[in-house]
């Protein structure tokens, strides 16, 4: 059955509309903090700071960047990977990335810091970071996705995950003061479980008539390298990007460095060892090479200490490449869960061992080994959590990532439903995976494959 | 009629003349700074610096090599999306990159640095920066010709556009005292104005003849991206390179990274609702997405307001992609301007609304948003103009628009015409757009043209 | 003959023993150094540090990243410039060097930061930036051997690479007292002769064979030049990385800026002069134009005038350019050494040249140049080597160069011989370069080769 995939209206109209509301929004709620104003030097002035580098900008700007090119490029270009939905891959991350990030700051803004005084959003770098955090949920929701929704539905997904992410962050991170600096739980476990969910809900039973599109050629698994080795490079950067200043930060680099290390060896090994004359598989050294990454990012700024994150890195490898051998086959069939780019296994599974890891970590915190005014500064105990001890730290670190899992659960049956409305604009089972639905395209493969009576392209 | 392309004594000779000029140049005039000279020590304490942090060079290498990614993937990947033409895109965007910077650390330290006592130019961080800011000017041009000159005219092309630049820099930002952190005038409408006249005057009736490889296919489409992306993660570092330090820098990384998000949407909108069934065209996503970027050069550092921010990105990014809808074909066939990439659109037009911007935004300048000292810090309101008014220094900024409208059509009418001299091999209307009159190419895609009697390749 | 080339059992088992050998080392020695421990705070106090600023994190981060970018990005895309082994070259680039950074970690901290009280090592972000540097030689070593071996053997040529690199970085930063900032000498003189050599002891004498893979079609070109340029704009990071604070960064980068900016137009000159009609030569352009960055590492913290940079790049474009026209083929016919990437002409002999402008400035410097301080400062003339002159220093800068070339030598030789044993699943002569010998392809391209009757693709 054809469908009506034309989105010349729905498409234009869903981003004037929101991109207005995003700039009447931002006229009411949104100013510079104390630190991005013109009156920053009065602010230096009163508050005694010696120097411009303790702007806080100095210190995570970098950071900002390595993070915005995970978002941008590093998402974008590892959605290339199939034969003909680079464009789609690449640009439909680029589109809800754009509007996520604006979104975000608001919902992130009036949960977190909207000013009492004058009721504005006071914004600086670190909520561009916090932005582009709250956009990689839903970047990730979208992998489950690829190729079997239009963008108009990926515009819904992101504004409601976006809606979520807010909300899930304040309760995790302010209510039940949970630490998650890289995001293993509100990021990664959040945004997997609300992606498989929504596709879930939206399961086509005859994909299968798009399955000489779903898949790989030559040189788009070399597109996708560039993802790949991007957000491997930058991971560090991720997870320590709103650490704390000083030794937070240091630590959390070298912790995320050493887990990614050691989950490339254990994927290679395990890809090798699962085929006949032990060929490796591109999805495993373009997905699971991440795991380390995902999964350090609770624990990142924890005294885990160095061998601890290569033993992180070489089992969530491990985890991570069985997942795409025998989960994600299993998932489609019995579960009815079709997930394009086996966000299970890079984001989900990851994201819950990086929970575990962090609530175990931290319930086993000591003073002998952090110090006690490391111990304080680390997990934050001051203020309404000053006498909370590390063993219920732990606790709540394990509540956090129901929570994560709640949400993206529930959120995502939800907006399934929403985007299981017939007003979309999707494609059909045939249609999938296939950039010639929503662009512009040379036509030159379909010729050649006419041609040859192939569809090896 | 068969044109002479062979330039293997034209390229070489120019190369080395042009080399050696730069050493013996760079012999005579260039020295380090006090910042990058072994007497730093010394100067440290004779001026009281407390800490090596407070070395420039860790206040802009950040974003120093972000810009200088920009420079050499940004608008190289850019220039790839031509099918037959990605190594000269890449190629000699490499190549006159390269020599442009050398060139313009001679010229623009001529014009703003040279030290009166011992009349040498002394280089640190910030001047790379500059080179590369002003190269920036040349590539855009480039985007006009892409396909259609030789090296060798690229060469020149460099030589006489670093030079104009520099002038025109000099009587911008020293002269009339306008601010231009990000270029929107200095470096976009110059560079693009610069390109469409000479592009003018080198106008070729029969060009349709290469019609066939003025196209993209689907993987160079894709690579194109990669320059997209980087361009647009990284211009948040390009429009707050030279800002302020502090609050200056971190305002115009907010603005920009504002505008840029706020032009992905309307781009989008436009290029879906301007084509049947709404399918987008990548021409429109990679270029017309960056137009907020452009379009926020000026006012970057100012107050403009995060929503102010959001604005400009709307209105520039949806008159941008107008243009490569109704625009670039009128051009080319009314005015007769061959835009090969459609620097107009994406530089011309952006940069003038940037201009305007910059003008209102200042004009409209007050001590109650910015604050009695933020002002004076924010346009540099001291010594020579330390008494001019919000007012008169918006018609400054105006006429720095002018100025810079008037070097790029001026400039480019005389370098035009050097390059219409028939000496510069450069390639017969039938042979445009094709890698193989320069490079050494692989013959497969023409080998399968043949047989199939087609050119979609 | 057909081989064995089932690796099965054999990648698999290398990677888990090495993994799990570090974890148990790395639990053994390795612990987190006072900038990146909680006791940050206590230290501070101690040594009175006024701000987290201080802590070396925020004046290497930066750099560190560009480098990362270099080792996973630069060298990996470099290397899929063969038209049938790009999953080779970024894959096992990839493996390799997230192998060797953590056997880095191990064999520098034992050699270089062995604590002397506890026997532990204690690692911080320069940690981090030398194990990359340290598997930047085994990754150029790689680049000899491209195609021609199993992933084994690159973990064997890794395991090994990293052993013989720390122990001649040992004698020749610390018992020759030498410097080398960017490792003209440790790191690619060290690197290109140890895989020349291995590529002499494992000469193929029927590798043309496989002469129909042996070369790049129009898209593995362009994404090599992925590699080249993200080598090129971040080499000054890379020379400057681990550099002095203040200055000796500071001058690093614009030296290094410089040297690449000349090799890359007299890669142009070279490369046209020398074909027919002056066409370009896409192999030149990817990588002699990166030769002004090896050949600035050693001096890049001197004062070598900026001028004295454009020199050096001057002639090590030329050199290097020459080296891929004549060298290399003349290598392979006569020398019996096979050199896939020409590291001859790119690390080999640039980075002599590098060991000898070192030896030459260091040899020449001065007081009234460098200031008595900033002599000191540069040359680190204290302790042991306090009473130490130019000219021995000179001398010590040359004994350097031929300790590297001795490493490289004797220990290539020997790795060679284990890596000759039968037992490592290496490819056939007629099946090199061919990526579907270990990794899963999509069989396209050789189906059209068939019904084409043609090997051009």
């Amino acid at each position: 059955m054809a469908k009506n995939t034309n989105i010349r209206i729905s498409l234009p109209a869903v981003c004037f509309v929101w991109q207005i509301a995003m700039i009447i929004l931002f006229g009411v709620f949104i100013r510079y903090d104390e630190e991005s104003d013109t009156h920053w030097i009065e602010h230096r002035r009163k508050k005694n700071i010696s120097t411009n580098l303790e702007n806080d900008f100095y210190y995570r700007y970098p950071s900002f960047q390595d993070v915005h090119v995970m978002i941008f490029v590093g998402f974008g270009f590892l959605m290339t990977f199939l034969k003909r939905y680079s464009f789609g891959g690449v640009g439909f991350n680029f589109l809800i990335a754009a509007f996520g990030i604006q979104w975000a700051l608001l919902m992130q803004g009036w949960f977190h810091h909207l000013d009492e005084h004058d009721w504005k959003i006071k914004i600086g770098v670190e909520n561009l970071i916090n932005a582009d955090f709250c956009v990689a949920s839903c970047l990730i929701a979208y992998g489950a996705c690829l190729g079997k929704v239009s963008p108009v539905q990926l515009m819904v997904l992101t504004l409601f995950g976006v809606t979520l992410f807010a909300v899930e962050e304040y309760i995790i991170l302010e209510l039940l003061h949970a630490k998650d600096a890289g995001g293993s739980m509100v990021i990664h476990t959040f945004g997997a479980y609300y992606g498989l969910t929504i596709s879930w809900v939206l399961y086509r039973p005859l994909l299968s008539q798009s399955k000489h599109l779903q898949g790989s050629v030559y040189h788009s698994d070399v597109f996708a390298m560039i993802g790949t080795l991007f957000l491997w490079m930058y991971w560090p950067s991720f997870n320590s990007a709103i650490a704390d200043h000083g030794d937070g930060q240091h630590r959390a680099v070298i912790n995320t460095y050493l887990a990614l290390a050691s989950s490339v060896l254990t994927t290679f090994a395990i890809s090798s060892i699962s085929q006949n004359n032990g060929k490796l598989d591109m999805v495993h050294i373009q997905n699971a090479t991440l795991a380390g990454g995902v999964a350090m990012g609770t624990a990142s700024e924890f005294m885990i200490t160095p061998y601890g994150s290569l033993i992180v890195g070489f089992c969530s490898g491990i985890v991570s490449t069985f997942g795409y051998l025998f989960l994600t086959p299993f998932m489609e069939k019995t579960l009815k869960i079709q997930d394009t780019c086996g966000i299970h296994n890079l984001h989900a599974m990851p994201g819950v061992i990086g929970g575990i890891v962090g609530a175990i970590t931290a319930a086993s915190a000591s003073e002998s080994v952090y110090g006690q005014e490391g111990l304080i500064n680390t997990f934050d105990f001051k203020d309404a959590v000053a006498n909370r001890t590390v063993n219920i730290q732990g606790g709540y670190q394990a509540a956090a990532l129901f929570v994560a899992i709640a949400f993206g659960l529930v959120g995502g049956a939800l907006v399934g439903g929403i985007l299981k409305l017939p007003i979309w604009g999707d494609p059909a089972d045939v249609n999938c995976f296939d950039d010639d639905v929503y662009w512009e395209v040379i036509v030159f493969f379909f010729f050649l494959n006419e041609l040859h009576g192939t569809d090896m392209v």
